[in-house]
């Protein structure tokens, strides 16, 4: 089996159109990727080394917080691969978008956790049809039938 | 602004839930992630190597190498960073699941295009509910009022 350069994985990371998103252990980012620059409208050169509050609003932050020091602490988050997280999200043009995003923990050789990463889907036009369907749904159906 | 170990991000590619794939210029897998393996039952190690025609459905293989021929060709994709493709795929055990992922054609140093990385998010529960959904919207609506 041919060992694929380490090169084309970095550059398959810094181009994907999802956003790849890497956080430290103090929750500042230092990693943040073409994807990530189209969804939230920040270059990495200007949010590298700043907190994630700046695309979390207001009103999520401290469960935001609270789940990011509680991950720090014990090495383990309390998502697994099979979850997909769904929040809203600000971008530099002061808009809110919808997001889904998946997260891993990354540990050093001691197993102490170093750094969170997250890879990140736009998904602001699905959320709308879904809103949508679910509105004409209710309309349409007889009184007392819906879920 | 502090540099990013580049070895955080290939652990976080290598780790990530959502499926990373890289197929070279001739379409064989180079680089297939946790996620991957996790989402298509396959690990890298018996993977690597072969077409990707593995994971893909019968009918929509022509398709597949079609599209994949061009953009080998023209150094382009006709895919762009706002596009999520939505495909059914085959896993190990012989099951269907349904995936959408994003596209990226990496080019050499001559801008010939050398590599196709794909981000592969596992879709199959959201869409058994849309189905789900529309079918209760089918039957509740009045006829003829339905698009």
């Amino acid at each position: 089996m041919e060992e694929l350069n380490a090169g084309v994985v970095l550059a398959m990371a810094a181009e994907a159109p999802d956003g790849i998103v890497i956080v430290d252990s103090e929750g500042l980012i230092r990693y943040w990727n073409q994807g990530a620059e189209r969804i939230f409208g920040y270059t990495a050169a200007e949010i590298t080394g700043r907190g994630l509050d700046v695309i979390i609003p207001e009103k999520h932050r401290k469960r935001h917080d609270d789940g990011f020091t509680a991950a720090m602490a014990s090495g383990t988050s309390r998502y697994g691969a099979d979850d997909l997280l769904a929040v809203p999200a600000l971008t530099a043009d002061g808009t809110t978008v919808s997001i889904e995003f998946s997260v891993v923990l990354l540990t050093d050789a001691d197993g102490k956790a170093s750094h969170v990463g997250a890879v990140i889907r736009d998904v602001t036009a699905r959320r709308a049809q879904e809103k949508e369907i679910r509105r004409r749904l209710l309309e349409t159906a007889p009184a007392g039938t819906t879920p």
